[in-house]
């Protein structure tokens, strides 16, 4: 399933324009992934904001050209501090993303989640287990078609392959590499730089494909030099700072 | 010291029954710490969660297959927590280990760990200066052994040697490295790997020797590699990610 | 502009002295930057802590050597710790340092820093859109000079040359690489490295002529073995724990 040369290229253009434009990504997300998502970001040229305060959150998403909410850690401040995001971000038509991190393991989550889904985000980005949670469906491509669709989202379910869909369309991405299951906060990373992407590129799904392929293909040059998790965590920021098309037109298995 | 060739099996088993069960290690840890060890216990071969919020840690202590207690940041958040997560952990029989991080540098905090041992940790492990305000005694193995004994529990004192005791055993570990010394939340991930041990091995001195010598083994290859105490935090993660019975062998010091 | 022996002997004297007197430096810091912020310090031979209860900050702030205050997580929590430490400080005389993280993208967090330069930091560290949102003036040299001067402090303004000012003198540093820029709380450590400088150097002056400097040089030393902001993030950590007299000769750039 080689992608054809225009999908490697519309995956290049995304990530020449996060370079060129160091698009605002305000990222509202756990305490264990806050630096890890700041260093992919800028790895791949963008500017991360992590602020939480009540009192600076708005400015903070009224400047940003991407929001990013991440469940992982889901306390008081952050439950005000994605309200209060949220309202910036529709006001000001900033692009979000919901990442339900580990919903399947607390239905309070799953229940904020679901709430969340009617604020319309750009993208949902979840794993297998946390789209049965939000859902109740297998995480099957076929389902996440038909909640993209019910919902008017983009649905990213991530795992061995990728699954990105919404109503209309639908690719499977085969890139990747397992020791990204090895690395606290790689999965966050990802929803990270699909918030990128989306700050660069108006249709939400080519954006999502975009930043998806990119990461997989970033994940498997790290691979190869990495000696286990600990040097695999560094060596994909390394690979997605100095991707180039050559390698995604290489690598990329999409379809 | 070399150690006997059934001890050196018994950590290779215990490290081995780790990586095959993935056993879920709920860790409440201070906010310098968590990712470092949320990284190595995924190196291990366990699954860490977080959480700290009142409404969920119970469902996810109930969950979780060994509990960590890390008293490093000490906030109103945390203590609530862990209040709620050690009746989740009495009640289902949830084996944790109690990390009393820098309780010399603060009365409140030492008084805070007194009370903790009465809720009978199945392993304390600090160093020598939290021992000392902990038991107000020397850290010496044989105070160790009588602290062990004298509220049934397991010391992991750790230091140049690591002594582990209960009231009747003590085994001392020659293990590791200076660098160990030179990176943040080291110590903090020494006690989530005795954690994870703990939930596969159900004498707790078994695991808890186990981890610690096994941690100590992985930061002496480490260190043959690293240039510093930056590369050496992440080849730490990658030693115990590729740890094998022949390498812990080799290297096992313990008596 | 090589800079003459005597001045590379000075930042690699207090170099030496951090590493053989070990000094406590209190860490009032974001997030984001702690744990990168903590390891910076045991690289360089500090005792980092981070806490920031309001029932134990008192007890480290007084037994500490230095105090950083940054700005860069602007909550409720930080905000009553920094009220708490500056009063421990000014009793016992430690000196601490200001980083307004952030301040011209929040009005809230520019006001709170203006406040808090009334109570006498020893170094007020800060990049060129942080220096315009405090002072209302282009960052520059010489306005750096003049706000040093009226606030009776230290002005490190940061960025592709570092200015370090007081009211009567002035040094330029050319040192530094512009992976700096890509890795998260690379500024925050910078900081970290200044108040540590400051505990061992009565001189304010001449401490953050040299943590800037020795910081720099090993960002370039980094950048040698570095393939992108992933490795660079942990070679610069290893280029400081291994700084050497004759580096910072060969390669110091101040006037």
């Amino acid at each position: 399933m080689h992608a054809p040369i225009d999908l490697a290229d519309s995956v290049a253009d995304v990530f020449a324009r996060i370079r060129s434009r160091a698009p605002r990504v305000h990222c509202i997300t756990n305490s264990v992934a806050q630096q890890y998502t700041a260093n992919m970001l800028l790895a791949a040229g963008a500017v991360p904001s992590m602020t939480l305060s009540p009192d600076e959150i708005g400015a903070f998403v009224t400047g940003a050209d991407a929001l990013l909410v991440n469940l992982g850690t889901f306390d008081a401040e952050r439950k005000s501090a994605i309200d209060v995001a949220l309202a910036s971000a529709a006001e000001h038509n900033v692009p979000w993303l919901l990442d339900p991190v580990f919903i399947e393991r607390s239905p309070a989550r799953a229940q904020f989640a679901r709430d969340l889904i009617g604020r319309s985000p750009a993208v949902v980005r979840l794993n297998g287990a946390e789209f049965a949670a939000l859902t109740g469906n297998e995480p099957k491509a076929d389902a996440a078609s038909r909640f993209a669709q019910s919902q008017a989202t983009i649905v990213a379910l991530t795992g061995a392959t990728d699954v990105v869909a919404d109503g209309q369309r639908r690719t499977e991405i085969g890139n990747g590499h397992a020791l990204m299951s090895r690395v606290t906060a790689m999965g966050c990373a990802g929803s990270a730089l699909v918030s990128a992407a989306l700050a660069v590129e108006t249709d939400a799904y080519v954006a999502t494909v975009a930043a998806l392929a990119a990461f997989g293909v970033a994940g498997e040059i790290a691979a190869h030099s990495a000696q286990g998790p600990g040097s695999f965590a560094f060596a994909i920021i390394d690979a997605l700072h100095n991707l180039d098309r050559a390698e995604i037109r290489a690598r990329l298995k999409a379809s």
